[in-house]
């Protein structure tokens, strides 16, 4: 990991860590890359700066800090006497630097929108190949690392695990930029006791509070930030918004937007026509937060009185008023309320729906099914951390939380 | 500050102070305003984050942290005995929220090409009165403060001095997103010193090491962030952009742009018209960081080579090259330069002027001239920061440094 | 709060919170004051930082620091409109400060060895008058707020519950100084949030999550800190080594000790005796950290093999190895050790005793029937925390977990 | 730096850095010793808690911390293709976790007092040669490299120099513990801009304004702090108590003391005898902070009115009132001041001059005749600090500023 070139011995400037330093060459080219710039002008929370007004910090900076966490995590198992080639080094840094380059801007909701069926997972699986072609086959181990085809399994796990440096770095950088300190973990702790035991990650006994720090942190960054109620109604309405400027482009009526916004806005692509199409594929990298909301500015004057309310609403922060429970709501509560959006608004059923909807989301705060979280202890023995504690006291934790929310304008 | 209703209580998550109280309900309804609401994408810094990744915090979270430090001054304040009435502590905290309202997106640069003469302490003005008429007259004592008309100068003071709750707030926000920890100040403690002396803001002596660091890390932030050669190179390119894109719409040439930014593009008002005109007025205030980059990332591929040019430096970060230095460039060598530009990009001298330029800046520690810093000695005599010390030790403090730079494109 | 005459308008700098207040000048009189300025040389986790080394933080700091946070909770419970009268608030800040006042070095040691039967509380208690008659009654209020005499019983309970402000500033000052960033909480949230109802202190639930993570952050730092095997080792230690110097003391032999100190090793009060002594008393409020490790020290060179054994261990941190498990160690064991010692050091069982011995540790992380933490719902609503979640997430929380240890001398 | 058993793998939480991992077996060896044990009772700022509360960090954290920034130094170093062998960095590396060993308790004052004529500097020379006869030699590379013996000398430079970690982890470890936020450095950037020219530790130019910084914190530190005038008059009366209680010693008088204090106190070793004599090195060794303190607490009633008078005012702090200024006093003033107390305690004027006395201090923010910080240029060249600029900004810097004060007993 030593050997830059001076002119490109970079250190970045970064908030949480200080200093972030530039591995090597190839890595700072790749971030120089324009596929990689881009991130700069994409949000990594999304729309939940409406709610947290300092979370505005961008998929660039995520990115580079998940790198310099891998950077530490690697020099702390190779002096467990745990074998990372150079190569390997390499390979697994470039891994996380791109784990999220496919992603466009507000990632789930366009997904469910704008281009239904493209998944950032398929965007970056073709990025990722290109950069390999550009740069002569300089990935050729960091691609199977990041698909866990390498046959060193733990170093797929240090990019995507319930312990991977993405995560680590996201809860770190979250919870610091949105000021909800009760997100804050103790990053040093756990990567000071990374191991490897045949061939998986563990977490060194000595560790474990720290996990259970961790578990408790995500957890309450869940329900706190990720899924905040104001949010996920703002999230929706953005969703809203998108499928009816789809549909309003599938009517042929005019709307205001940039080139490549236009071309996915204006064309329906399947799965595979998209994946295929040089020009979709283009589009979709050209865009960012800044192309979405300015049409969503611009869009808050347009003709369609559905359309525009919805884009009022969202750039004026006059955002949905969003109820969450633990059980389902009332049906007569929830049809009473639709009720009085009709008449209120004039809107066909179809139309109110965007203002007026309800939902479910899940959240747990350890998921032991998935992917454990494996403890080293003294002697040798590798527990799951859920069986680590010889008691009941986690043993609520796996319980999946479910919670209902049901959004409507305000002062209905 | 105490009189809110329950549901306007909000407290925001900062990242740099922790939790930021809303005093009361107008400032409530003020923050909710659309205005300021603006403030939200318009970034404090400007183009100073392709340096510093981090630095993206906007002018909203700015103008609410210098409310937050003016409630913590007016208590201190007020602890040492000096009077300040309920309305007056509204005023003078109306005031420093509004200070930036007048603000546009990349506001220096602005000034200088699309609303040339227009500036943002004009724009303030007029946003200040119509508030007052929105808000029946409740800003009638924020609006002397805010102009020194108000009879207790110390009040204006803190909203506009060398010691102002606005320096304070982003000398401390600037380093805190910048990741520059040379610039960190220590707030709380100025804060604890302030203190009145014949309707004057002054700082008890035992704050005064407080003052010397502040005054350099100030000093250090401008060298390293606002005025960073690369970040200086940026800004000056996005206003050649603009000051292009402003002569081929003189043209009549067709230009991508929202409507609110081609109202601005395609006119050409005096400093009286724009702000007679309730058009040029609400467009300015229409428009944020995203109307203006979003069409940057457009014109990249406009059929002006000029325009495409310098969007295209700046949209995919290939910056240009900045030599500074404290002393002026040797004529010939800047001539050189642009002669071997002219041959290679085969543009106009005037259009080669727009990536071959140079120009100059200074800055000094303390500005004893312009507004002093009082220190309040322990026997009631008051000095000059300058002379508080009886030692030549800060003699060279307010010598003006000038730096001379020369902007060009790489691989020239 | 506000009557400090300029003279004792102090402020103390604290590495936690940056700076303390002194709020007025009976609070200065008192700080100033003997019996609380030896808290200065009384660490708040005694021998401790035999594995945290950092944590060498006294008494003294975390009173101001309790106070300090008492000072904010004062205003935010103001702001919601419940009263609190001058003379109360200066009562319970009183309250807060003297809380500690009653404590001699290694508290809990020491009660279970050179003062047998004798708590901090009863001091305290004598302490708390005898200061209330040196300062003329100014502790009419403090006195029965402290001890849950004074009507409004929310201040009590600002004292002393679940939640009181001595707890908050100890978990982050204890979890600051050993670095354990595990235990950090967000106390700011916590305060923001408490509110009074029927004359209960409560959490609205906006702040559920702060007590969730406050819940965590205490349960790691007694099983990571406060309970630390090695520190528990060291602290029995130094029980053994003051009970051997006891006995000794009874036989008559001479052993170095300060003249305070030596008044309590060689005599023998029973709890009445004790607190009705000037010169017991006197005593005991002249020792302090000091006092008991000079000693410690010197009689390493002590005739007796015994104590001169365990202060040689202490004293140079050759601690006693400990063994903590989860169920209780198997009795042949135990004594298959016990023997080993028996003919290594040539000592009689009961000499052996203080060297080889087990005992056992319990913990819950939530204690609802001690000492319920109530929520506030926004429809009015107060549920005891651990019925706030309406699943089964922290059943597991007021389990009582127990640890067994067992701890003897390394190389045994 | 890798080759530790992983017995000895530890790491060490420190509230400054979060983590300080030991680096080897040696090193884990030597902190061990019970020659460094020790510093875990000497405080590493004396009496300046006296003023600053929470100043009670230990020599032996200072040195923990001083070694973690040496094993980042050396990456570092390393990273710019500056060799320092496996045997050299461990020499650097006990060097400076060694640099401190000879300090006994309040050192300065101590070696005014009690031991006069001896130095710290001889007792770390002298425990350094029994360190590597005890270690196998095992310190034949940090010897030299501690004595400026070695050929590559900016390992020295590391070590004792303008920049060395000895004085970047005091300044960071002291404004931490104090709490003037006003003496924070940015050691990050510093260490990351260490490089090495032509054998000598530079800086790279980039870090310019790190060092400007590094300057100002260090100068305010030196008033604001260590020169603090409270502490100095704190410290003046401790060097007089151990001066008179040696005095009332050699008259035979009986003072209570622990066993080695006593042999320091009724012993008049020449600086010869002392480092001959194992009693006086070993008693030398065997005090600590505990020693001292507790002595003064009895002293405070001996029967010497003298003696039990300072140990009165330093147990109780009822402090000296100090006076400073830039300017000598005058000595009519003085005089006027001498007689007053001359005529209330009934003293003679020997003794008196305990109680009443003046002296002065100097401090300079950069001394560029003892020891420079070199800066290394883009262009290659190196310059001075002080020539760096080429303005008169920093003009001042190496002025000399020497203050004078005047210490009395208050109510004088």
């Amino acid at each position: 990991m030593s050997s830059s070139s001076p002119s490109k011995r970079k250190i970045f400037n970064d908030p949480v860590y200080g200093f972030i330093s530039i591995p090597n060459d190839l890595i700072f080219d790749l971030i120089e890359h324009r596929y990689f710039q881009r991130l700069r002008r994409i949000s990594q929370l999304g729309l939940t700066n409406a709610v947290y007004s300092g979370a505005i910090h961008t998929r660039f900076q995520h990115a580079l800090g998940a790198m310099h966490l891998m950077t530490e995590a690697i020099e702390v198992i190779r002096s467990k006497g745990i074998e990372i080639t150079e190569a390997e080094a390499n390979g697994v840094l470039v891994a996380i630097l791109m784990h999220d380059i496919g992603h466009g801007p507000f990632s789930h909701t366009l997904e469910r929108s704008l281009v239904e069926g493209v998944s950032h997972e398929d965007i970056s699986a073709i990025i990722m190949d290109r950069l390999n072609q550009e740069f002569n086959g300089q990935l050729d181990l960091a691609i199977p690392i990041f698909r866990n085809q390498y046959p060193k399994k733990f170093l797929h796990q240090l990019v995507s695990s319930q312990l991977d440096m993405d995560r680590l770095d996201y809860l770190k950088r979250d919870s610091f930029f949105s000021g909800v300190s009760e997100g804050v973990i103790g990053l040093d702790r756990i990567i000071k006791m990374l191991n490897v035991v045949n061939d998986g990650l563990v977490v060194e006994a000595k560790g474990i509070y720290s996990i259970e720090k961790f578990l408790i942190s995500r957890r309450i960054m869940y329900w706190q930030v990720y899924l905040h109620k104001t949010v996920l109604g703002a999230e929706y309405l953005l969703m809203h918004i998108l499928k009816r400027a789809k549909e309003l482009a599938d009517r042929g009526v005019e709307l205001f937007a940039t080139p490549s916004f236009r071309t996915l806005l204006y064309h329906h692509y399947s799965r595979e026509d998209f994946l295929a199409s040089p020009e979709a594929f283009e589009s979709f990298l050209s865009i960012d937060d800044f192309d979405i909301l300015t049409s969503v500015k611009v869009w808050v004057n347009h003709p369609d009185p559905v359309l525009a309310n919805m884009c009022r609403k969202l750039a004026q922060r006059d955002l949905l008023k969003v109820e969450m429970q633990n059980h389902p709501f009332d049906p007569t509560y929830l049809e009473r309320v639709f009720s009085k959006a009709l008449n209120k608004y004039g809107f066909s059923p179809e139309e109110t729906a965007y203002f007026v909807f309800n939902d479910s989301i899940t959240n747990s705060a350890y998921q032991p099914h998935l992917n454990k979280i494996n403890i080293l202890f003294k002697d040798g023995t590798v527990k799951d951390f859920a069986k680590a504690f010889d008691n009941e006291y986690i043993a609520g934790w796996s319980e999946v939380v479910k919670k209902h929310f049901f959004c409507y304008p305000k002062g209905l």
